[in-house]
């Protein structure tokens, strides 16, 4: 199947993930953890990935889904065929406490390439779309690449993780930018990015948190700096994403010049 | 004049001053900077405050008016008569950075009490009116006050300032909470209390910055806890405003305890 199709596919599947969400919100929300009182997970994010998981196989049955809450995750990109990267609700918390900043992600390969990222942003219905190559779009438009503004012009993201450890100098790195803000959401952070209202973002991430929006990062022309480890590992992975302008200072200030 | 007539009036001035500002929106803005780098102004600031205060001076000609642009500040509250004071965008950085996430904000004394405090988000077109004896209301609509959420329980919203310095122990607060988010916009903050999507907003802000939060925060049951200085003295104020149930634990951690 082309792209275009599989990206209009991909489009409407969402659309329906949405509706399901929104439906889901007017009743009570079972809410649990996972790895720490701060990590949840909803019958939303399960009945969401259940449905994706149910599509991907019916429309391309030889691939392999990566889903935040399967209970295997392969280890690697596959070389040959489909890996689907699927998260249902990113930003839960967002979603259980504030009904807003929050999205449901794919991120698709193809034979071992990255090649699609999508973002749907459930409470403004804006669904990001694109990849290495293809131009980003919010629904049917297509954006222009966000402006190439600086380290001192622009407005940074960085994860609580990283400015309560102070990793990568991330106090400098927002001392030196024209100020801090914190969503709790990848995808809302990526939108961010993509739409210029930020220069930055940086977070350690898991990789159905970050793979749609680096997909999308490739193709509006932003930089993706990998921190540590190796992201083809599917494992998670310390990432700052920036205008090509804001790097080179970012990295100036990471090695303590 | 009633209390509830100025409701309706200042909500009708907040209303033009919105569209004042969606129409200069299509234009190009004129930015200059005041103390620093980051604090910006801009000839739409300057143009609602100027029209607030048209709109004040005709209605109530003996008020005293603070307004953030203004060159003379009164240094007190009056003790007879009405004060007006008047942030005509508050998050100017977001207005030019992002288009999104700020506000204008009034607050009213009147014979030296707090009574009114008046928040419309711009972009969302939401305005939240109301102070100590009345209840919060959403446009047209009351809200109830937000759920009494402890601590672990809810997001906390700490100040750029506060959190690279670490003050009044503020990486503790946030390592307590589930979770830090950062919106940079005074007003969008008071707003996200009153829905109860946080259950902190921990800065040192301007008069015009606190002030209609303050009045709101009363009016929706909120402990408003002075960290330092005076606020019957204009002048900033370190606060930290919190659910009721929040409030002991924060106040411990701040301690040291």
């Amino acid at each position: 199947m082309e792209l275009a199709k599989i990206d209009k596919l991909v489009c409407s599947w969402m659309q329906r993930a949405r509706e399901i969400i929104l439906t889901g919100m007017q009743c009570t929300l079972t809410v649990t953890t996972k790895t720490s009182r701060n990590d949840l997970v909803t019958n939303m994010d399960r009945q969401v990935e259940q449905f994706y998981h149910q599509q991907i196989k019916e429309a391309f049955p030889a691939s392999v889904i990566l889903g935040e809450e399967a209970k295997h995750h392969p280890a690697r990109v596959p070389e040959q065929g489909m890996l689907w990267v699927v998260d249902p609700i990113d930003g839960t918390m967002n979603f259980v406490r504030q009904q807003t900043d929050f999205a449901t992600m794919i991120a698709l390969f193809i034979n071992g390439q990255l090649v699609r990222g999508y973002i749907l942003d459930v409470p403004r219905n804006e669904l990001f779309w694109g990849g290495p190559g293809e131009a980003v779009h919010r629904n049917k438009q297509q954006l222009a690449s966000p402006a190439n503004v600086a380290l001192k012009d622009g407005l940074v993201q960085v994860s609580n993780r990283f400015i309560l450890n102070d990793y990568a100098h991330s106090k400098a790195i927002i001392n030196a930018s024209s100020g801090l803000r914190v969503f709790g959401s990848a995808g809302i952070s990526f939108i961010h990015l993509l739409t210029g209202r930020c220069v930055l973002y940086m977070a350690k991430l898991k990789p159905w948190d970050f793979l749609p929006g680096v997909a999308l990062a490739m193709g509006a022309d932003l930089q993706v700096g990998v921190l540590a480890n190796r992201p083809t590992k599917l494992e998670a992975t310390s990432l700052a994403v920036t205008t090509p302008a804001a790097w080179p200072e970012i990295q100036q200030i990471m090695d303590g010049e």
